[in-house]
């Protein structure tokens, strides 16, 4: 099974670190492929951020399918273009990290939060918890107020401390990391604070690979059928799709 | 007052539709300006066009900014882009049309349903619906299964007869237009069927003047603040915002 | 257009306040009629205040239809008699204040708390909040605990206290004014907190005006029909309908 | 016990059939006191019959506690008045006939089904349900579209015929009859439909009941304390109420 | 009226207090039989414990049904094996105190608090509040950290101390009591915190009560008919039922 | 790693279906242990057969624990036990395939049905599909009424005339199989309506797979710690675990 893990920020030393937390979690006879867009900003931190992110992460997905991958990771926590990429991905899996680290999250106990970089960027973590049904088992988004690209040992440490304070609080059972650039803070956190502390770039390949082992292939009629082909202008005029 | 109108569909014929309705239902005061972005898909159909739409239309909020508009309308019902437009705006109001139509139909009676075009959207307006609150307003989405840029009076017709089904049903006061390039079906739909039919880009433009006139700036701190200066690399280098 | 605003309150200084909130939000060809009803309590404060508002707030949207009015806005942040009002409209928009300062928190960000007279309204305004479909954006409803009538300078600043308290949580954009004797103080409050501050008042003569400009009636059918003809007695006789 | 049934609807045969369903359920030792408001309308079938049938409830509310009611079972499907009812009853329960027949069938099976009188109550008894709760539970309100002072043998073939349709969905285990008038109904329908048939007035006096016996006033602090004093105006100064 | 109170804890002493708290509630005409099962656990404080409770409780339902019960309680605030039992019960209500309390609770006012003793259990009283509808009205769920058979005096403080915590929060009207074992602390704590204070056992009496007089049964056709006969192996080989 | 699948009927030739289905979706590093209690109902069809399954669920449980088993599937959609197992488990997962089932279907798209033996298990489905998050997800539950052990061809054919008709309505998008006698129809019903059908064993195993590797525990504090210690009575004395 191949699956492509897109970092849908465009830092390569990010993707590294993605790529090496993907590798640990995948089965023996998974292959990971970890990719960087061509275009799109250093970063995620924001709306417009990951508005801008889309088409890089769109023309990765495009890219994978012709090259053969069985499914796609997301791997910012906003889980950018996910509907788009999957009109395109014709039926293979397309998950976010958000996505998974939830839905992980939501079997591995009653209630969590998520421990995420900049507190702008809760409103969204909220919509997703929203549209994939655990508004109710997501309790706390809290945000650690270190920028992405920042992230080291000392965020690590502040990531630690607010895990701690979420898991003292009624309900909390686990901890979902809330960026890409967590991926490798999960296992030490864990044993800081005695809980299940959740990356969703592990979870969302344990979840393609349930997927596909499962012989579960995502829908790909109506809503997720194949982008009706179309003009483009400008810019963009590349993503134009044939039939 | 002066209000621009984006119409995230590239396409110019579509636009004047739109400016007209948009010039129909503004106050006396209020200069309309509606414009088409010079990169996108020349119509929106589903996750994928309108992913790909939001550069186009950032773009534009970007431009209405410096140039003194008071606020946006984004004049296609999956409201593309608008949580990063509202990063770019500074305060000015940013209102798309599927927001605008839900709100007036909320204030209309007590539940409405959305007329579209191609089924294949459904999912985005009950999204929609959702994240503004009106998942139990909404009662419906039916579709005419006309492409937008094949609307006309046959369309009309086939648009009229949606809504009279939805309207024998318990519970549906009105009716919500779910593309754009309904806009003028409006006035004789709502004449046929004996009930209020909302056009979301009048909507939009008296919703932008209300909060104008009311005094009411949009949010622009934390989550809507200014999107953090940063790196692009790839065709999308020339959005990088400064401070 | 001719606005009808009705001061569900018999106390004929708090209409003049909010006539001249009115005013001050109304477009320039936007008649506003402020009333006082002959009937009811001199303030509203509470369940059982509200429900004797509301045979005179009834008789002032008859008199309203009868001479000319486009539409009314009812300023008691209560909504009193609203749904009952609208059987007597005939299409023409009916808008309670709280339904209007929600209605335009809800486009001005993601939550928003409501800044209220007395903690015993509390109840009321989240009944409101679920009805309209604001239970996920209302984040909180803070009271001043000073009594309607007494609202002043000294009321203003708790207003601006409490206000900028609930800024402090996570996900609140704006503010609410929970009573229309606070319509004057909006602005005030809003330069003090940095933030949007929101009077009912105003947002309802805006949301009128949106209706009315985009030709969108009020529901009048089935549940919003004109009430059934029927004997009444006592003290309430006069309020007998015609068919 | 004492228990006052106060049949909002001004219409004294209707109070008869009112109390002899009252008496029909109540324990060996509950007096059961049936009682006609002074004013207001002969029915109540919408939003506007309702609002001006609250003055008349409230003053049976006062008086039932001036002489010695234990508490109070409003007998019209829209529970009117009950929040301004219970400000002024000190802890004496207040059940409206709408809540305590979605109770009983709450505890009586999974879903049920509202029959009622005219469509155009419908929206208030779904106002109900979401207010108590029942939102899940209760699966559909169906109208027989008889006239409250109509209901006779004939009505009570309709409401069977509906009853019926509604068992045959899925989730629905009893009925819920939607009119104080319908209350020597429920028997006959019972049995002729095999399945729970609810009447309010019965389902209100069990649990009034209930709460005396076990000991639990209603709430009579904060929102429902005593009404503040204060001047009103009009027909309705009567209803001023002292500290 | 003869109603079984099953005690699903198997510790005969506290299956007297639970008698004594159903008899001061009863109606003077209601035999109160409280009963303790033959198998089970000592106290019930988990998922495991409340699980393997429910075969004993379903031995005294089948028990009950013989000796001719007219309804039963089920006096463990989980509420275990409730849907179990009325599929033994052939239409008498069966009502968890759980599911009682929380009845009384939402009839007594706007919210509620839980205080029960182990804070392990607060997920199954959330997971009920839910299922019965009360999620909006149950605003907390506290512990005193005394176990089940340890509750005295002492508890009792405790107890009176977290229900006053809970009542200074907004919207707490009433306390729920959340174990079985405190039926006999509801009249004292209520004094002592002057609000409602509500025992699930005395409610549980009186909803069964108001159920059987207002000739309401329980559902007993499809989900709940009668269990499909079939074959038991191991120790459970006696629980077959036949047709 | 080694996956101890559960099947809560005691029927062995269920078992080895299940069994079948569980080893065709596992990875290749992982060994399936499927096994059948020693005590309990032949098959499950309702509330009671499921309560009666619980205890010998339990003690595979128990005994899984000890023998070194890394995680486990419940293969009853009922997902009998899940919480009290969890208490058991340590930390290592328990999922129900109702629960694995509905995972993976808001994976693999917008909106499911769930395709079930008797209609009155349907109550339970929703109940599981409300607890997991996913009640807007899930958009019926269709019965086929073949009882679990006549499962066969014929039945095989109804289920998929049923996934047929769910998946012309509007937003489903697959199919989760209501029972784990079901287990090998999932890739041929696929095949035949053109669209996931999912089988929750297989999914449950990739579930307990996904979690083991990505390094995410069940939560084993608070409510899912290890049952306290207490005494038993009865036939289920065998059941008192040790600190």
């Amino acid at each position: 099974m191949r699956i492509r893990v897109i970092n849908p920020n465009t830092s390569a030393s990010m993707t590294e670190t993605i790529r090496r937390g993907a590798v640990a979690a995948a089965a023996p006879d998974t292959v990971i492929e970890a990719v960087t867009p061509t275009m799109g900003p250093a970063s995620i931190e924001g709306h417009y951020d990951e508005a801008l992110a889309v088409p890089g992460v769109l023309t990765e997905v495009a890219r994978g399918v012709d090259e053969g991958a069985d499914g796609f990771v997301l791997a910012c926590f906003g889980d950018p273009g996910m509907d788009a990429a999957r009109e395109l991905a014709g039926g293979r899996p397309v998950i976010g990290i958000a996505q998974a680290g939830m839905h992980l999250a939501a079997l591995a106990g009653r209630g969590f939060a998520v421990v995420t970089t900049l507190g702008r960027t809760a409103g969204r973590a909220w919509d997703l918890a929203d549209a994939y049904g655990f508004r109710a088992k997501c309790r706390e988004v809290l945000a650690c107020e270190v920028p992405v690209l920042d992230l080291d040992g000392v965020a690590e440490d502040l990531v630690a401390d607010l895990a701690k304070e979420a898991l003292t609080h009624d309900g909390v059972d686990s901890i979902v990391l809330g960026c890409a650039g967590m991926a490798e803070m999960a296992a030490r956190v864990s044993r800081e604070v005695g809980a299940p502390v959740i990356d969703g770039v592990a979870a969302g390949v344990g979840l393609v690979e349930a997927m596909v082992r499962a012989g579960v292939p995502a829908a790909s009629r109506g809503e997720y059928a194949r982008p009706r082909p179309k003009t483009y202008v400008g810019l963009l005029e590349g993503f134009t799709v044939g039939e």
